[in-house]
């Protein structure tokens, strides 16, 4: 080997051009050499504690030891969003990192900005990082939000110098306004912070260039990068556009890390180093559970649910009022999308009432989720990812309706009452589900959630008659008479679910299910009221 | 209960109104009484084996007996397809179905039609069931080729009225002439085939309905269900438009099941009667193996890759310029994605090699997938299943390269030489490859496959190389170990895989890889060619 790599990177004229990316490339190929790692020490500029040799190392050990956390109950997450300023250098420093590690233990999902729906962080929602895996995401949620509101700026100051009447068609509840913006703001430093607690580390880096440098940049630009320029919307030779790009990333939040892009191999060894101590982050540790938490009182729909029977002739005729009204109501919905939730114990006729519900709809209209226990590979995510890509779309102009049977209540249900959490984990719960709500209510989706509420003797009727018919044997397992054994506990565990996260945007309906004609019509009836409401 | 349920079913009138869809709801919420039932047998009319009552007992038997078959080797899952003429009550059909059967049981996914992008089975591909699941797809990839050559036929048919010249834009090659319709069902066919190969029953139900019977049904039409008639972009009351959709589908296939919808009753009987035959459709025997399997010669390359060494400096300038060509034929290239394959001997220089492809682009331009072993609930699936979601996508105007670090070859290679598979299905898979990659590459895919060649020497110096340096340690496992004691059987296995899998549309490269920068330089040049011979 002729010279060192280290010395020939440090004198590297800058470029930036993706043709000719600076990368190091003949590391990767040499076997390291002490004196040529101590002599590189005192070459290089230092960013960090490392020299690209010996950050290199530290980045591959990093690497495996996050991997080897894929299965541990304490196992860690890592996300890297890269954001900036456009030919700061992003990709070249990507490059580089991936020449330097391994790079089959990133997962780099690269990706154009779009115009943001709320919750803004639900587009990449599916990539978040399982246990053990870094994922870095070049183009993110916040990407999205800075060219919404960039564009919505350039659009007012064009309306102002216009002052034309036919403006009057910028409807601002779909624009990035600045309340919006800051808002949606607020909602994402929630969200992450929810990951950070589900053991997902969240680094934000900024790559940072100069006015100057900038415009030195697109004057030697290549020919083939120019489509990349024109991304965000925005002209970067407008320095006014510019200003006002800084200004906002300063808003983003003051977890970001910013990366000064002037020198290429600093800014990768910044970037490295960075990443660095991503990977190496500890997990946050488990929230603390209360020293004491306080029971909630149970409803008395819940202890002794009505019993009152309904006239089968009159059920059929006030279903079939109910089922058309429904029908009318959400196909004259416009673009909400809609969220429903069944919970309740076993044989409360969860799967009875939902039938009722899409009865008379198309089935392009509804989509039904039973929820049983998470997949292994499921349980190295948050315990809400599984729900996150399973939330009504808008498609072809025609917006979805989502129905659990079952839902992430589970976390402060059954996995509360087995012990598959830790009362930290569960008494958080329920503010992370408030705000996962509320992510969704204040995106336009309309979210209700039933509990279906039977008696003990009811349960066991059922349980007993289940048994005895061939065509509902299948329905009954030794869980559900081992779930029967916590009656009580289920009762408290709904008691407190009510209490913390019955919310004006999300309420839950209690329904008295002794009487499945009673339920299914309650069930159909209060949805009705709810659309009327709130559309 | 007052009077018989299935009598009344059998008494009430046609109604194909979604809001009054005939469901026996009653059905659900009793338990089943013999004499009843033994009084029913004779009250409905015929249309299989089945009354309602003893329908459902063998529906839910039939959807628990595969649920158990979840994580069987020889498991089976079951995908059906709901096609036919609008207001036929496909919806109903369902509808009734879940009130049948358990419900929570069948995965439903409905959604309209969409523009058919070939292969036109990617776009449902990642919802086809696993082991043990029963999927049903509403709106499918047959409904996308019949709207998409209906509304080709409409449009030549109005162009021959306008006859005007400013139809020039009608490019052909995208629109679904009566040649590409059929290509494309060939193609499907040959898919479905693979499927029932790998344990899914595939299950096609047109459900049909006579012009008068139609007529009738638009005539009486609620509203609110308008919406649904225009998504084939079809005038169903052109009798023209409806008699070559009755032609067309007598093209579909000869394992369609028709459906007569003129009596509801006995349309959902009929549909609840096939759902169950699909139910309970064993798995196709496993493919025989050949009595005496020819093995392939094993090429030259392979025995004993070129060793020649390429000076550094030489490297530096040619990779460069290749690099900068690869940029820039790939920024020409249109809308033809392209999907890479690196496969070879451990140690052999895959991830180096793909890092120098890569590393002029930005990584909005492509991604790298690392492939491992597959995980449990991939198991469930197909082999090839776990490649379709991660085939490159065109978004925002911008196509994908996806770059495949071990691939679907794995099946010929590792699961072939660890027992993995049988040898009937190893050997039915180079078909089987051969079949996807040429639906790829039919879509107007480039697919392009790299067999890295290293001699076993260069093997075991790289090893030795990969224990001693510390950022390389990670790299080698016991895994890699024990594979090279199997070297002559990958050896023989890749070379069986180049006799079979070597076509003309996705052509293997060997490439001599004992020198890594000849490697690298060899890969990027013959990607160069290739894409300048098919550009």
């Amino acid at each position: 080997m002729g010279k060192s790599t280290v010395e020939s990177t440090a004198q590297k004229t800058l470029d930036t051009s993706l043709d000719q990316a600076v990368v190091q490339e003949d590391v990767v190929t040499e076997p390291l050499d002490v004196a040529h790692e101590v002599a590189s020490i005192q070459a290089v500029p230092h960013v960090g504690q490392h020299t690209p040799d010996s950050l290199r190392l530290a980045l591959i050990e990093a690497q495996y030891a996050l991997r080897d956390t894929r299965d541990k109950p304490r196992g860690r997450g890592v996300v890297i969003l890269m954001s900036g300023i456009e030919l700061a250098g992003k990709g070249e420093a990507l490059t580089q990192l991936r020449a330097w590690a391994d790079p089959r233990l990133f997962k780099v999902h690269a990706r154009m900005p779009v115009t943001p729906h709320s919750p803004v962080w639900i587009k990449d929602a599916a990539l978040l990082p399982e246990k053990g895996e870094a994922v870095i995401l070049f183009g993110n949620w916040y990407g999205d939000l800075l060219k919404a509101h960039m564009a919505y700026k350039q659009e007012k100051k064009s309306d102002k110098k216009k002052k034309d009447k036919d403006s009057k068609d910028s409807d601002d509840s779909q624009k990035m306004t600045g309340a919006r913006f800051q808002r949606e703001l607020e909602h994402l430093h929630a969200f992450e912070q929810d990951l950070r607690a589900q053991g997902i580390t969240v680094c934000k880096c900024w790559f940072d260039l100069s006015w100057d440098g900038l415009q030195k940049r697109l004057d030697e630009v290549d020919k083939s990068e120019e489509r990349w320029l024109n991304l965000h919307g925005l002209d970067w030779r407008d320095k006014e556009q510019y200003d006002q790009l800084q200004v906002l990333r300063t808003e983003l939040g003051s977890d970001w890390i910013n990366i000064d892009c002037s020198d290429a191999s600093e800014r990768n060894l910044k970037f490295g180093h960075i990443v660095l101590d991503a990977l190496k982050t500890p997990r946050l540790p488990s929230p603390t559970a209360a020293r004491r938490w306080q029971l909630a009182e149970i409803p008395a729909p819940l202890l002794l649910p009505d019993s009152s029977v309904m006239e089968k002739e009159t059920y059929k005729a006030r279903l079939k009022d109910a089922q058309k009204k429904f029908a009318s109501l959400i196909r004259g919905r416009g673009d909400r999308p809609i969220v429903l939730v069944f919970e309740g114990m076993d044989a409360a006729g969860k799967g009875g009432a939902i039938t009722r519900v899409v009865e008379s709809l198309d089935p392009r209209e509804y989509q039904v989720f039973p929820i049983a226990a998470p997949e292994p590979h499921e349980l190295r995510h948050p315990y809400l990812w599984r729900f996150w890509s399973r939330l009504p779309e808008k498609f072809n102009g025609h917006v979805g309706m989502t129905i659990f049977d079952r839902s992430w209540y589970g976390r402060v249900l059954v996995e509360r009452i087995e012990g598959l959490v830790k009362a930290g984990e569960w008494q958080s719960a329920y503010a992370e589900i408030n705000r996962f709500e509320r992510d969704l209510t204040s995106g336009g989706v309309i979210v209700l959630k039933f509990w279906l509420a039977i008696s003990n003797d009811e349960q066991a009727r059922r349980f007993t008659s289940r048994q005895q018919t061939p065509h509902k044997r299948f329905k009954i397992t030794m869980d559900d008479w081992r779930n029967r054994k916590r009656w009580d506990d289920y009762l408290q565990s709904a008691a407190d679910m009510f209490e913390h996260t019955n919310t004006a945007e999300a309420p839950w309906v209690i329904i008295a299910s002794d009487d499945k004609l009673t339920a299914r019509l309650a069930v159909l009836e209060s949805l009705n009221r709810r659309l009327e409401s709130v559309l």
